[in-house]
């Protein structure tokens, strides 16, 4: 997906949260807004979302010399969503459909996201979420494609949301791959917080090798672009990943909550709205 | 009152959604976003918000080429609070207190504000502002001012206001200035405005010879500075004129909706919350 013009305010908004997370300092904020200022001619509206994002975090680490501000943060989703996870497998395990239950629960995750809110209430969230109506839905084809398919490869977005992805790999009966950021970008999942959710369990934990928030397969390492190009089922988490991925040639079944207007907008549907699509499927 | 953080991404918007009345070009657009990032080190948090409010539709205009985009929408307020005109009369002539009624009413229209939101219900407004109570209500202290004054500087704000402003300018009893805009900023009145609005027809009306969206002593008009040290009793309305004004040594009345969340702030109220506040009072 490309960049329009209204991401450009939301740009320096984004700036300034991630910003205040690491530091206190205004004037420290000033300059890295300034700097932002002065580096927006050089950001094509060709440019995704994510590869901004990836520059926005890049300066918030330069500036306020903060190179995981989100940690803690990213701990405590992950622990508040590990707390929730016992009872959700067994919403899951007793529910009619247990992969549709287990992908809304997933998409309910997607919630937990500092790059575009400071505030969410996840059980809320996770209660409208099993009985909303989906906007997209490819369910079918998704199922189908799911019962070919001999190994997943699944990319994370962020960190919590992990414990809720756990969930939905629990019901694919596959063998995955779950993909996650190089290294800290917002409250993206690494590594670390994949391992922390216990996906490690259940899947094989491997790094995009790009630090933008979001998979942008050009700089992503030659290794992660391999996998995806021979990948037989691909399943992309959020708006990140929606945004870094909506125009690759190949099929991806995107899961996510359109949680911003212009998002909303390219996909067609409203703010809010939940999201089972599939492209090139 | 000074810039906050806050305000920069809101600067961002501001631009991008005068910048759209002006034209659909999406390459000037972007000019205009790119020209004001590389400005944005030049803008200190100690200026006022109207200070870089000017800046921006200076921007506008030298980018677009187009000196007044908001020519249409000012008449179009103008002409839909002149038909709310004669029954707005009516329910301040039937009021208990009728001053009040007017101030309130007066306060309603100050929602008609391009510069903040594209949208607005006037009708759903003047309905809220008739029953709901101040935030900050200094009224017994400007009936008492106003009791001893023999003259009024009235410092208007938006186009299509203008005509509530006169519904106020009425019940005031007393000889009026009414201070419009040198040049057009945004929706702010100007004298063609106020003229429209029928000011004319209950106050003498004069230019404050800035072409910011808010009252800026310092860069208005030496005849303007000379009018508001030398006036009895000074009412100003809106946010820009909050701004530019909140600062002064002399007494001042302000009648406005808090409308974003900074000046809300800076008021000590909540955001939508309805204000009479007199300083140095």
């Amino acid at each position: 997906m490309k960049s329009y013009l209204d991401c450009i305010p939301c740009f320096f908004e984004q700036a300034l949260r991630a910003g205040r997370i690491a530091t206190n300092d205004e004037q420290l904020l000033k300059q890295l807004m300034d700097e932002l200022g002065a580096k927006l001619q050089k950001i094509s509206l060709d440019s995704t979302p994510p590869e901004t994002g990836r520059l926005i975090y890049r300066m918030v680490k330069e500036i306020t010399g903060n190179s995981d501000p989100y940690r803690e943060l990213k701990h405590k989703s992950t622990r508040e969503a590990l707390a929730l996870y016992p009872a959700l497998q067994r919403t899951i395990k007793k529910a009619n459909d247990s992969l549709l239950t287990a992908i809304r629960i997933a998409i309910a995750g997607n919630i937990i996201d500092f790059g575009v809110s400071a505030t969410f209430d996840i059980n809320t969230t996770i209660k409208e979420s099993l009985l909303r109506d989906f906007a997209i839905f490819d369910y079918s084809i998704f199922k189908d494609n799911l019962k070919k398919a001999e190994h997943i490869l699944y990319i994370g977005d962020n960190a919590g949301e992990t414990v809720f992805d756990r969930l939905l790999i629990e019901q694919l009966n596959k063998p995955v791959t779950y993909v996650v950021r190089e290294v800290p970008v917002i409250n993206d999942a690494t590594t670390e917080d994949a391992i922390m959710a216990g996906i490690d369990k259940v899947a094989k934990i491997v790094s995009s090798g790009s630090d933008a928030p979001g998979t942008i397969p050009a700089i992503c390492s030659d290794g992660f672009r391999k996998m995806l190009d021979r990948a037989e089922f691909v399943i992309a988490k959020g708006q990140g990943n929606y945004e870094g991925l909506s125009n690759e040639k190949r099929s991806i079944f995107f899961l996510l909550v359109a949680k911003c207007r212009i998002i909303a907008n390219d996909l067609g549907v409203s703010s809010g709205d939940i999201v089972l699509k599939g492209i090139n499927v």
